[in-house]
């Protein structure tokens, strides 16, 4: 597939070298699971096989963290009563009600490198897009929902599956086979590039 | 190449198709770049080609963000002398004096949903996590030096690259091509894993 919204430097065409170059980046299937990667709130409800789940978390531990603390912790929803709880309980969460999976992502305060909040949201946030890449590339699609800094949210989470301090909901991934498709792309913008100063 | 230090379940192994979908998992292509990752702190000192830098960025900003505000910027820094400097600054930042670049995400606080600094800091950690599964595609070893939340290390990059609020100093990419090789691995541990409720 390839990424036709895909965006490129008008620079980059005006050679052949360059043009040989994004070709051959577009088709490049170790790289496309980056621009395929999309938000999916829309699935069969067809089951997700075990395997897989271990796979999505196999790749979100396969993520850096700030000084390895591996931080991370996941809890495994699938349970169809208790995913309609957390599509009522989450706003933007519908989609919940009709996944394979909502896997919770949390980090346990006392674990993250120094004890820092910033370190524990930023090992997560690098796990849970490994996983969401890896459920694309396993033919799922998957929608991270915001979790933290809402206490709302938080707060729902912590009743509903009893995750107590110091471990902290940061997101939910949901996750099903796709009943919506999407086309690759990024929103590379120039403008948001520096050069050796701000 | 095959992970070979990468773990799965004993039960995987224990049936034809359990093996058979674990060795097809290890050869495919578009996962390998999740477990191959890894830190790569030694540089030949071989430039980065402009098309591969733009490559990292595009990576980055075909991440999901918080209500899609994306609010990374990108701060690239190719003078020696400014890498120099960076890594003298740097604590365990000394690989930055070897580097071809030193990519600076940041974010842009003003910028990020809700003015956030939790949607801020996850936002950039999953663009950082791309660039860094990229880098590693097309060649390039990296590594994700820890910035925020150590105050001492922002105010020396906000002094140096000139990076003013709302605008935050995140982390630093240190990229070049590997002067060492890692194995690819996971570190997935089931213990982190709970299933249902906590």
């Amino acid at each position: 597939m390839i990424p036709i919204r895909w965006s490129f430097d008008k620079r980059e065409l005006d050679s052949w070298a360059g043009l040989i170059y994004v070709i051959a980046m577009l088709l490049n299937p170790r790289l496309s699971a980056i621009w395929e990667r999309r938000s999916i709130r829309a699935y069969t409800g067809t089951p997700i096989p075990d395997e897989v789940i271990a796979d999505l978390l196999r790749a979100a531990m396969a993520a850096p963290s700030a000084a390895a603390k591996d931080p991370w912790r996941f809890v495994v929803v699938q349970d169809r009563a208790m995913l309609r709880r957390m599509a009522e309980a989450l706003p933007h969460g519908r989609m919940l009600a009709e996944a394979g999976a909502g896997i919770v992502v949390c980090g346990d305060l006392s674990v993250a490198h120094d004890g820092q909040l910033s370190y524990l949201l930023q090992d997560c946030a690098a796990a849970i897009e490994n996983l969401l890449i890896v459920a694309h590339v396993l033919g799922l699609g998957a929608c991270w929902l915001g979790v933290h800094p809402r206490e709302a949210r938080i707060d729902v989470l912590r009743s509903l599956l009893r995750i107590a301090p110091p471990v902290l909901p940061v997101s939910v991934v949901a996750a099903g086979y796709p009943a919506e498709q999407k086309e690759p792309r990024t929103r590379y913008d120039s403008r948001y590039v520096h050069h050796e100063q701000w």
